[in-house]
């Protein structure tokens, strides 16, 4: 297993002006890769924040540390200085750096721009590290390697993390991964306590370790408990992940039915209906 | 200043199935009320991640620690487990918890429900352990003091989450915080760069310090670059946190016509305009 780890800066994700939705969709995509986010940590925008949460972050060795936000020219943007510092590195212009900034702003028209401090700064990185292709901002996204786990640093704009994440991301960690493959199958169930699914769960992770199998209670409306139910499984091997996961599914619905529940609605299912 | 730190547990807010939005929510609650989440972490329905997560999380020294998730009576619900093995203590049945989990049941009409090892499972907390009324679902809260930081665990569900929070959480801090005021300002600025706003920003932070000026781009739309840009001033005195805000508020509008872009929207200013 890769594991992958983000870390998200930015006080307006802690105070509740933005949702975390970068998370969301890196996760989403690793999850489809056959693969996962192992942790989020989010710090705020502040120089002893950030280091000593890459520090733990770096610590628990991921293959991969994703950190998303503070790569822009405003004196909140600091995620670069707090990598150097955790690494140990220096900041230092990076000419190629500077050559997609320029570039940027040409796309832009903007061919005379000048290069206040501010701008400058977008293109210091910590020594060692690589800028990264950012077509649709102005800040380079940064790739820095450190022991066995390779760092990358994403603008917070979505759709200038999403675009680096797409181009330079993703294919280091499918490279690593391998093809895997998955098979995800949610159920909305009515009539079910989760107290009473609870065995039933059990028993089928009993019977087929490494599946995911999870409840998410709806709230009970007019007398009648509403249950999410996910199930998952991952392989190399497609055919296995896609006949285990009807299997699991299959036999959910079954004891479900067993117990006085009926499943209302399915998604993943080949048949289309457990 | 009040540290406060959540620990948010479960493998659907990893895999992008479920937004953080319980992160989101506390997050608003507490810079409404003049401090702020400074930090969270997000980790897997996995025993050993958790009390990992927990014990970094407690050796930061937060004054309140809020554990969101994992309460529930399936096998994935780990998180009293977790906090009983960070804090060395045990997990043991609770008499209090135990009579409103029976009294949530019996509001329900379930006078004779069997108390089942998945149901007992939800009064089972870590010694030293207080349960707190979950008005809205079945799982008690928890609240369990250790060194200098208050933890409390609250269910995932977010009216479940939401109540607790109110009713237990919140009025803990405030008795810590004292009460405490923020004039919060956000405006809309159209036709400036972010990376030309950066130096008014710097100036206008060494004018006021404390104060919270940031940045948030949102595009360029038909040549024209959108950002909005949010202040906030925190102070024990009102007058002062009203003034000052509308200070920051009025002196950036000025900055920002003076480069040629202009204020389209404003919001928490008391003249409604910049």
């Amino acid at each position: 297993m890769v594991r992958v780890e983000m870390l998200a800066v930015g006080k307006e994700l802690l105070i509740g002006r933005t949702l975390n939705t970068n998370a969301h969709w890196i996760g989403k995509r690793l999850a489809k890769m056959g693969t996962m986010l192992k942790e989020i940590t989010t710090v705020d925008d502040d120089l002893d924040e950030i280091g000593a949460a890459l520090k733990q972050a770096i610590g628990r060795s991921p293959d991969f540390l994703v950190v998303v936000g503070g790569l822009g020219p405003t004196p909140d943007d600091m995620t670069l200085k707090g990598v150097a510092g955790a690494l140990g590195a220096r900041l230092r212009r990076s000419p190629d750096a500077l050559t997609l900034i320029r570039e940027h702003y040409a796309k832009r028209g903007l061919t005379n721009i000048e290069l206040t401090p501010a701008r400058l700064k977008m293109a210091k990185l910590p020594g060692g590290a690589r800028p990264l292709l950012n077509e649709e901002g102005t800040a380079p996204g940064v790739k820095i390697v450190t022991g066995r786990t390779t760092v990358f640093c994403l603008p917070g704009v979505p759709v200038e993390m999403r675009g680096i994440f797409r181009r330079s991301v993703e294919p280091e960690v499918r490279a690593k991964l391998g093809r895997m493959h998955r098979k995800y199958v949610t159920m909305k169930l009515e009539g079910v306590l989760e107290s009473a699914l609870a065995p039933i769960i059990l028993r089928e992770l009993g019977r087929h370790p490494g599946a995911y199998i999870k409840s998410h209670p709806r709230g009970i409306r007019e007398g009648v408990s509403r249950i999410e139910l996910d199930m998952a499984v991952v392989s190399e091997d497609r055919n296995r992940a896609e006949s285990e996961g009807e299997e699991i599914a299959r036999e959910m619905a079954r004891a479900v039915k067993d117990s006085g529940g009926k499943v209302v609605a399915a998604r993943g299912l080949k048949e289309g209906r457990a």
